[in-house]
């Protein structure tokens, strides 16, 4: 049976630090009488969590703030070395690696080739290989380094850290992708798919501007989202909330992994728009954009097709609206479900076609009555850009480490 | 700024306390040494707090365990008759009352048929008279009723507890119903919109049955959702989480009152699967099944279609597959969004044809790779049954009052 569990004062003691620390870092700037009016602590708790922060080398004394009358108040700052994760983003044709320190700044990156990323044993050895280089070359104090976070395609399975049968990963089975990594380089790992990973690090880059509730879209090679309630994670059941692709659509001819012929991953894939543009504008067309059709050569037109939709070709805007449509769609259905005033687009194929799918969902997701009349819905870039998904998977352990939530106060027990 | 506050002793206090009394509600009878267990909580704390429920009579001691050699254990029960609360459920046509104790029976019940639902002042007024007098009739000892729930059709303003033009109820506009009732009974009121409702009433009836993580579809005059997440409900940005009707499906000419032709709302309502019967079978069919087709009839109607499906009538079954159809082609949506494992059926319209809406949503939700690999997904019938809406409306004031939830640690400040 599952079952609440009760808390304690050790357990209190860690949230309230986490929640201290999060105050710190999402003002900037603040003094101590402000985090206990900020956080309802009282003030002797705040100057003890501090003590603590301070001791742990998380905050610095960063100057006093200018006097109101009383005795002037020392300022808190984050001490942004303090500590620092490193974050993978696996994508079929390239690994993206980054360095990210404690207020979210990447202090070194790598973009590495995949060059036969259907043998995870080798994709993890070169990552892992990288890793190491790009630590070394960034000095980072390795005893301020908490871990490595994976930003993986899913499915996953939650409980055992391993990725299952991603459909842009052929070849790959049950892979135990978490276990490996750990082993690989000797650093705590932790794992989540793509867009939740991005979602995680926009709440954790994002401060103020991403707090509360709000649903990620990432567009990569497939489309995911990202849920964030209320400031913490939606994980599911499984460890694959978010999963976008499944929502339905108009039907068309375009057939699913699951077999359904509405699912929407299939019509927004990068590829999908470009046979799209194939299929409704013909080779003519094709040609003046500059897209070979060859399956091997998606990394590069998708490139050129964002490219001509940039500068108005009306062929390939034509393509992307559609695709926007269905997104739309979708998230119609999805914010409408989850209640959020705040969707955010993010991920590598969205560069140069933001704009347009922008438009298309913040249409569609403000048309029902409850965003006429109670709530509008604001769409978003990412606070982040490209590298959401590397940064996000960084982010995994910086959150996860500090973060405060639920699960630091509780556990369930089976 | 939106900023997680921290917690203290009281909170903490409040909290262990709700735990404990969830354990004694789901596991039926249990001894303090095994609350301890259930609970993580230390036996001394465990004995403080069943100290408190058994002064405040809401649970008593009721026996004891059989030996297993030490010393045997006092075991404890819930005292169902320790609290109790209203439920009002609103519909265009009726408002089902019921009194709910604090175990979840309903120890009395009025329906009543709404004459003039046009006007919120009449409505109001009316409920709150048959209110008064079930209570009479019931013995309901008023220092143990705990307050007022209702259910309401949406959209509301959760912040000032208003219903806000909801479609099915022409005419109102913003109406404060929670300050109605509220001065119209005396009690303390809690609003929640139906679908939602009645998924909170499946958690706090349910017990171990409907812990962890759900999504509740919800059949009345119109399609609801309630979402249940890690045994806590999703309320949403503005109160309004689970709207279901918006979720895109394949479009047809019914347009929604949002505009568009792809959302699930306008092809699922009674009155909409009346009207595809006359559309697709003809008078003949209609005739045979009993169906006027007048607007006024649609209640009767869709008794007569629901009973002509239940019995297999070919064109009846026909039109209600149809519809569940697309009801499973949202709801793989939604599962896959929320990774949830459970989705939980209910509501007046599904009398009689459970059965078929059930097939198509179990089918659609474990069509995904997801489903297939790692998580099924079960759908199954309200644990209420018919009377869900008025039940989860009693179930805001008895969960609001003793569910463990993070708002016992924390609140959101400002």
């Amino acid at each position: 049976m599952t079952m609440l569990s009760g808390t304690n004062l050790p357990r209190v003691g860690g949230y309230n630090q986490a929640v201290v620390l999060d105050a710190i870092r999402t003002t900037g700037q603040v003094s101590r009488v402000e985090l206990a009016a900020l956080t309802g602590l009282t003030n002797q708790t705040v100057s003890n969590v501090v003590r603590k922060l301070l001791d742990a080398g998380l905050v610095a004394e960063s100057g006093q703030a200018p006097s109101s009358g009383g005795k002037r108040r020392t300022l808190l700052t984050l001490r942004a070395e303090g500590a620092c994760a490193v974050g993978v983003h696996l994508d079929p044709d390239a690994a993206v690696i980054v360095v990210v320190d404690l207020a979210g700044q990447v202090i070194g990156s790598r973009r590495l080739r995949l060059t036969d990323p259907g043998d995870p044993a080798d994709v993890v050895d070169r990552v892992a290989r990288t890793t190491g280089r790009l630590l070394d070359r960034s000095a980072v104090d390795r005893a301020r380094l908490l871990g490595l976070g994976i930003a993986a395609p899913g499915p996953l399975d939650g409980t055992t850290g391993a990725v299952v049968s991603p459909p842009n990963f052929p070849g790959w089975g049950r892979v135990p992708l978490a276990d490996m990594f750990a082993e690989a380089t000797g650093l705590p790992v932790a794992l989540d798919n793509d867009a939740t990973a991005a979602a995680i690090g926009e709440r954790w880059i994002g401060g103020a501007d991403r707090a509360g509730s709000f649903l990620f879209l990432y567009l990569g090679t497939g489309v995911g989202a990202g849920i964030v309630l209320n400031n913490t994670v939606l994980h599911g059941d499984s460890g694959n909330a978010g999963e976008f692709g499944h929502m339905a659509v108009e039907p068309g001819d375009r057939v699913c992994h699951c077999g359904a012929l509405d699912c929407l991953g299939p019509y927004v894939s990068p590829a999908a728009i470009i046979d799209d543009l194939f299929r409704l504008h013909g080779r003519v067309a094709a040609d003046r954009i500059g897209l070979t059709g060859t399956p091997d050569a998606v990394h590069d037109d998708w490139k050129a097709l964002r490219r001509a939709a940039r500068v108005a070709d009306a062929d390939a805007c034509d393509v992307v609206r559609r695709a926007a449509r269905r997104i739309g769609e979708a998230a119609r259905g999805a914010a409408s479900l989850l209640d959020v005033s705040r969707v955010v687009l993010g991920g590598e194929a969205l560069r140069g076609i933001e704009p347009i799918i922008r438009e298309e969902v913040e249409s569609a997701v403000n048309r029902t009555s409850v965003a006429r009349t109670i709530r509008p819905v604001t769409v978003e870039q990412s606070v982040i850009g490209e590298t959401v998904g590397a940064v996000g998977a960084a982010s995994l352990v910086l959150h996860g480490n500090y973060a405060p939530g639920w699960r630091m106060l509780t556990d369930v027990t089976g």
